[in-house]
């Protein structure tokens, strides 16, 4: 049977289950789901209003046997930045959709009666509402425990913790992976979107499901295994990020002064020994525990890790760079122990790790907690955020509307969304995507750290403006694209360095549909993305202006480099000249 | 001697005394300050950066014998909005300013040593900068006695609260009236921009200076008697705002069924009575205290009052309807006697009555108090907001925010601006001003409610859109070309219903200046400033996604009329179209 909109109404507790639109077809994740938001979404609604929706949709690829295929994508208008949100997870959820013949699924509405919290279960042609008072107030691992009990572990699911009840811009959707953890649809705070539809979770039936089909099966399984073969073969994704996770890039950041350190004070760490990848490995080797680690099934890389305490007990997993960075650099905790039990709670109460610790480093600039206190820090989240009181709202509302609140002025996010692990003034080609990237400050926009600092794709000196906003450009059009097909971002330092990996998605994508897709043809989705995209946030109110690093890097200079950000507006807003 | 244009540098504490340019020449108020603010200030720059500017300048009839002339401009841009913002206030500083010849005083800058407050003082062709560490923490009636005491009272005074200190977004700048009492530069959150320049007062040397002087002083006599004599016998400049003061307008308001009523949820309140002009009037006579009181000298129509306790004592003057409304029917509280102690708290601290007041209405919403309870809302401004704590913080960052912090869709504003007291559903002429106006969300940028419930310059039905953007642009370029003069907002009465009135304030301008204005030069300077007002907005980020009533009011219908805001986005841009 063909592919189906799933479309939930919140309102009435009502769903519908529809043809996919001709127009629709050809797309999936967050070619999909930018496609839905920008058809149904009023730019102007409020985020957090009857008018926004939410619309999940897997990869095109997902569901297959192809590496890294297993990413999720959810959109909707972020109310953090006001702008159109992509944010695509690992997990178990995209699998499983693909499988269930559920192209997209679109939550509408919010209920008439918003005095208790919904599940939203979707199976075969069904999707159940049913009020769940028994898990309000809850967390995630509590209500992962319970939808795993009642459907027996055949069940995909998406949950918010209280910061998402409670609506805060701080808080992701975190979803089930392959060992039980969790991931999240990070950035944006679309938490929020979810807990203003008053949905506690959403479960998706993995028990009656068929295998995706292909259209040319043997094509698909010979382009499968030379796309294998380049991810393993690559230096990043086949050695470095196995061996160390994506925690290695300390190291490498810390020695390019691109490590923001102590709320963007300079671009190096002395703490970048004591939270390195090399550390963590190290620490993990004694241990027991696991440098590898899959996020979804099928993938190759395992940049995940699961990491223990010194009595060798559970601690965390998935313990990533973007975590450690906010922790261990900018917020200035040295003890790598300390982070992990920072990540486990907030991966508990679905926090965006990144948010909430460039968040906490600009709290130490309003007086609220001192650089390297983890321990206040974890309270700080665990008793104050988590509970709502009024400084954990503040916390909760994120770093921009922290230094409101506090009359800051260095306040290091682009459409009021923090700015992640890799220094603007230091790393341009980055900083680039930070302010071009239709999703607010989002390292997986554009990665231009590859090409940077990992001379992945050629060089472009990091330090000088030359060629960052072409290598920026090009890099966003081959992550939109990328986004739609359900790989992981990983994905991207083979297709750069290996001629034969690029080719070989795209003749899977054509085994998959018995289409006959190009190169070019994969570019002008890219293209087209980004300016869906673009236009939405134009008609919400964005604008070029809305496309600038925070004012205070353009006249302090960043140590080590003593550099500053030196592009003209002109030169920034000739990105969208494509 | 010319004027001439102040210019202090707070960065290096220098002063410089410049000639004005030819092209500011003609300008004053309003006109001089937005002009100054676009041409000086980088439209995208952080509001409590080093790159924001105040501009004071007097009006142009400032320091005449012109009735009603007292009024003091002040620009920048806004850390409210983030647009630029122009408020004018009464008080003694503007006459002063003019006969000392200050055409204008630009502050620019943020000093390096940031760890004290400094006090500006201006005298002629002086200005000396001094660390005031004595008066930080202070507020603002400790400010004035102690500058009235430096200076034996020939001193005009602006000073900061603690709210402006802490760079609080509900923060005014306080002006001394001749009574000693406080009038505000309110909205936008000006004293967070003197709070971040570290600037706890600017004073004025009030004992050397000269009358102003006139090209033909004759001609300047006769045009201000019948100038004066229309404010006189108009029937609400010259009857209705003396005896009631402005606080006439809650039974009017209520009775047309747009006074918003406990966070905009109706448009008429059950306290009315309670509250009303009347019912103040009447304890006024009872208990001692003025009913009539002007905020500056040569003031014919004496607004303000003095207002007393049961037992006789002071407690508040320059007691207005959108203060009363704001606490009387938006947040319920019955009490005018309380809403006073409220009042007086506020004008200490140097807060923002119609931000503060909705912010609280709002606060009901989120869980912080009860409708009605005047005694919290007392404590909660007085120990919590006074003193910066986590929840007096959140009330500090204005009503947008704390719509953001708490997850809120019922949030009463535009451009992050709180609504004042006239509802735009049942009022649409000045809801029109509110979403079209570069201040954000101000009833004196164009007050529609002449028109629609006054009957003043004839009469638009309040509850139909016909007529409502033409109507609120007309006084748009009316009010910002008034704004320039000087001239009190009240003139608007006379000077849409007495042919005598509007020719007479020209004449003023040309008699002062020997110039020879037409009524359509008038009409083109309102137009300008408008257009320079709204192109710096656009260069700052906003745009006509800005010029937006709050979603809920497009689907939620008033009572008692029902009324939802039905224009639709073309209808509202049209406004810019002249």
């Amino acid at each position: 049977m063909a592919d189906k909109i799933y479309r939930v109404n919140m309102n009435d507790m009502s769903f519908k289950i529809e043809d996919v639109p001709a127009d629709w077809m050809g797309l999936g994740g967050r070619g999909l789901t930018s496609t839905i938001v920008a058809a149904e979404v009023d730019p102007e609604c409020h985020p957090l209003g009857p008018n926004n929706k939410m619309v999940f949709a897997p990869g095109l690829l997902s569901g297959t046997s192809a590496a890294n295929s297993g990413r999720n994508s959810l959109g909707a208008k972020s109310p953090l930045t006001g702008g159109i949100k992509e944010s695509n997870v690992g997990g178990t959820i995209a699998g499983i959709m693909a499988k269930l013949g559920v192209k997209a699924l679109i939550i509408e509405g919010i209920p008439e009666d918003d005095s208790t919290f919904y599940h939203v279960h979707v199976s075969k042609e069904k999707v159940e509402i049913t009020a769940v008072p028994e898990l309000v107030g809850k967390d995630n691992y509590f209500v992962l425990d319970a939808m795993e009990e009642k459907y027996n572990k055949k069940v995909a699911v998406m949950t918010i913790g209280r910061p998402g009840e409670m609506k805060m811009l701080v808080s992701n959707i975190s979803v089930r992976d392959p060992k039980g953890k969790l991931r999240s649809h990070g950035r944006g705070g679309l938490g929020a979107v979810m807990g203003s539809k008053k949905i506690k979770c959403i479960t998706v039936d993995a028990e009656n499901y068929k295998e995706v089909t292909y259209a040319d099966s043997d094509k698909f399984k010979a382009a499968s295994k030379v796309f294998t073969k380049a991810l393993q073969e690559n230096p990043i994704s086949g050695e470095g990020l196995p061996a160390f996770g994506t925690n290695v890039l300390v190291n490498i950041i810390n020695e390019a002064g691109g490590l923001p350190t102590r709320n963007f004070r300079t671009g190096s760490s002395e703490n970048a020994e004591a939270i390195c990848g090399e550390t963590m490995a190290e620490n993990i080797k004694e241990r027991g525990g696991s440098t590898t680690h899959g996020c979804h099934a099928g993938c190759v890389i395992q940049c995940s890790q699961t990491y223990n305490d010194k009595e060798g007990n559970y601690l965390s997993s998935g313990f990533e760079y973007e975590m450690i960075w906010a922790f261990g650099a900018n917020l200035g905790i040295n003890d790598l122990d300390l982070i992990a039990e920072i990540d486990a709670l907030m991966d508990d109460l679905g926090l965006d790790a990144i948010e909430m610790g460039v968040c906490l480093g600009l709290a130490v600039d309003a007086g609220i907690l001192e650089y390297g206190d983890g321990k206040e820090a974890f309270r700080l989240i665990k008793d104050e955020l988590a509970n709502g009181t009024p400084i954990g709202r503040i916390l909760g509302s994120g770093t921009g509307n922290l230094g409101k609140i506090y009359g800051l002025v260095r306040v290091p996010v682009v459409k009021n969304q923090a700015i992640p692990a890799y220094e603007p003034r230091a790393i341009k080609g980055q900083g680039v995507t930070y302010v071009t990237t239709p999703m607010g400050a989002d390292h997986t926009a554009g990665y231009a750290v590859a090409t940077n600092i990992l001379n992945s794709g050629g060089y472009v000196d990091p330090l000088k403006k030359d060629g960052q906003v072409e290598l920026a450009r090009n890099l966003q059009i081959a992550s939109a694209a990328v986004d739609s097909t359900g790989m992981c971002i990983f994905v991207a330092f083979p297709a750069l360095d290996d001629p034969a990996c690029l080719p070989a998605l795209i003749d899977m994508l054509n085994a998959r549909f018995g289409i006959n897709l190009s190169g070019d043809d994969v570019t002008n989705l890219g293209k087209n993305i980004l300016k869906i995209e673009h236009e939405f946030n134009l008609k919400a109110g964005l604008s070029s202006a809305d496309d600038r690093i925070p004012e205070f890097m353009k006249y302090e200079k960043l140590p080590p480099h003593d550099v500053v950000w030196d592009f003209t507006n002109e030169e920034i807003d000739e990105f969208w000249n494509f």
